[in-house]
């Protein structure tokens, strides 16, 4: 049986300023990324949104980010290991704590942005975020871009695993992604973008930018929830994706 | 028998700036309150300060703090309940997390600074600071000024509850502490300081500023390591109580 | 002749947030209070929004505010003097920084949110707003709740001082706001809002909630752009006012 | 005549924190650079910073950094050039604003630590600073890595460029200093490092890493003031270069 989970980034509004359509995208998803107060969010918004998750059913993991609100965790920032390490720790736990005293589990971790971005790039800084993962419990899911240094990072530390795939994102012959500027770095047409979801479900296989077939993992797939195209988006590809034996379920259930 | 905690405030260094002296008052005290992100520390410096805590074997507890850097949590902020009760989760989690990683059980919650004396007579900002407590874990203790609101709203809510003093404070007739502005305020003889300390673990008493016997308790005491003067100070209120058969020991031993 | 300026908050986006309707309120006001970076806003948005007001010949004020970005700057802190001076002073400055790159001349300064509201009733906090104001350009305008202790202060060190007031909130007969939570706080009347504001800029009188008639003075109204209503409230505002024979011109025309 | 400037990071102390021994060393130099509160420093110590640069006669300069306190601005980010040029002209007119209410005028800008570094091997970068600088004021001095990419920025744009070098660094052939980690990388004679400065002064010219001789330009030399090793250094460095015939004077009167 065909598996995949929908994972969206939520609970990114900070104090008076309010992100993303969070009510709307819940429904759709099985896994949410919540922000944890470094790159975006705040306590009282975390709250919320491991509430709202709650209420929907869906399931919740920590998305630390770079401690770079003015960026957004979007830029690129030089820290060390052990910073790395204790940023994720932070983060984690304190989006642990809400859902302790909510009586959630957390799920799964993924790193936010530039995080994420530097970390599939490169094994140590992923070694140090996976170290603050495993330290605090084995049982957590990575959600890495699939193939990418923190994936080889937290397999090779005997953590679960979940594969990251970007409908709407053009792969190299590598597996890594198509870098935005060059042409062709973005699946424009929705239901190819689909189709290709589908084939890397079913067949892991994906034609790479080149026209070669490449072998890729797909647990999860990133959707977004800014705006009614991206949110007719998610239930397009939701539902084709049922239509054709993929069962849509969380990573829990997959990893 | 007696039994009385030590308490001290720790982990308050951040980035670049180095404060306070824990490594020597480690090994002078029982129970450390160890600085969360928002007044004071930051992830790095919350992990090295729990494994110093753990190698030494004293207990750790979390102590949240405002939002405020700046001004080092000192600082009246009005926050709102619910911003009150996310906070101290937030703190709580991110402290827990670093706790967890190292196998070490977080002991105890006291709020910093402005964030401990607003509470201190505020029922209501004490209330929602126990709500956190009580939905994360209902075995944290609280460590409270002794008599004061935050004290009364954790134990009304079933919460352990930890009573402190101050050696080096006078007390009014209805417990609560003599504004450092008013004269007599500070007790600045050692000797008399730790006698006072002395009779309100062993006599439940203390002579309040206008000279009248009140009712008081006292679980735990709460030293300072800046500087040598305050080390020595800890080191003699050390001897002497123990002298006097009173056991030192963690608040988890107490309460 | 009579005149009044229309005042408003601007530039309070911040890094991946976007707030207001900047681009709709400007062709309406005359002064814009624009956020430092404390309170809301980065410097990004400082130098847009800076531009924006040059482009469509409105005046530019600082907006300073506490260093409370989570909590959007309306929450009192009790700041001492000297940190309100220099909190005021860097802020002032850095606003000042973009104004002088664009060759803008800085019209005004107003706090913000608590800051505005602690420093109309505290005339030590005023003081110390003030010092900042009149050591950095003794020609800056002072823009405070009309009647308050920040206006009295700013007269008081002899600095141009506008009398700011409210379309939407009654008044007690002492000249403070009604508070909120007071039945009757709020003048729900758009017609009658705009008539108060033609009569206190005409006659120096407005009907307390008593209803009694008081003295005030009227150099500003402060109007908001968030949201059509509020526009539309504008746009009626400046007509009615003009039909009147009330000039709507900036602070630095009238004062 | 032979002139050079000494200059050293100062104000770097933040809230409760104290960093760096700032009276012990604005005796012995002529230029400080200011933090502005990104990387280091409040309004508090800003405001404080000018006073006591001003009391000793010394020149003060903007000390720009990253928005990274918890790193002290010591860590790569990679921003985009507006933003560049934003924190530039946002920290430069906040520090402006304390030299302009106590009569002080500002020199010179030198960015901190990682935004240093980054702007002297890159220049677009090194292009979105100088425009910052030279939109706020065309008088105002760029002190750089002598012969780096933002001295080539400055220079190009018109503006006033101050080389700077480092006594105890090595050179490699092309002007760029050798990486920390290699072998030879310090200076760690004093002697010879002193006299590497003298001839870098003299006869424009210091020996690379290499062997060979390479030219370089020396208007100013960074000092720093922790600890007591330091400050003799520092000492040391003025007597010997006096007596050698070259003039200790603030960058103003020598570019």
């Amino acid at each position: 049986m065909y598996r995949v989970d929908l994972n969206s980034d939520l609970g990114e509004s900070f104090g008076r300023y309010t992100l993303g359509s969070d009510d709307k995208i819940i429904p759709l998803i099985t896994s949410a990324n919540v922000a944890c107060g470094y790159h975006a969010s705040d306590p009282v918004v975390m709250e919320k949104t491991v509430a709202r998750a709650k209420e929907a059913g869906i399931r919740v993991g920590a998305h630390p980010g770079f401690p770079d609100l003015m960026g957004f965790g979007r830029r690129n920032m030089n820290v060390s290991g052990p910073e790395a390490k204790a940023y994720t720790l932070y983060q984690l736990g304190a989006l642990h704590g809400f859902c302790k005293a909510q009586g959630m589990t957390l799920q799964h971790v993924k790193p936010h942005g530039a995080f994420y971005n530097m970390a599939a790039k490169d094994y140590a800084l992923s070694k140090a975020i996976c170290e603050a993962i495993y330290e605090f419990d084995k049982n957590l899911i990575v959600l890495a871009l699939s193939g990418g240094e923190l994936s080889r990072a937290a397999l090779n530390m005997g953590l679960r695993t979940a594969q990251e795939v970007f409908a709407d994102r053009a792969y190299e012959e590598d597996g890594t992604l198509v870098d935005r500027r060059k042409e062709g770095a973005m699946i424009t047409d929705e239901e190819e973008a689909i189709a290709r979801v589908s084939r890397m479900v079913k067949e892991k296989k994906v034609t790479a930018i080149t026209g070669k077939d490449i072998p890729i993992e797909a647990d999860s797939v990133c959707v977004h929830g800014d705006g009614a195209k991206a949110l007719a988006f998610v239930e397009r590809i939701r539902k084709t994706l049922t239509e054709e034996g993929i069962t849509i379920c969380s990573l829990d259930e997959i990893v």
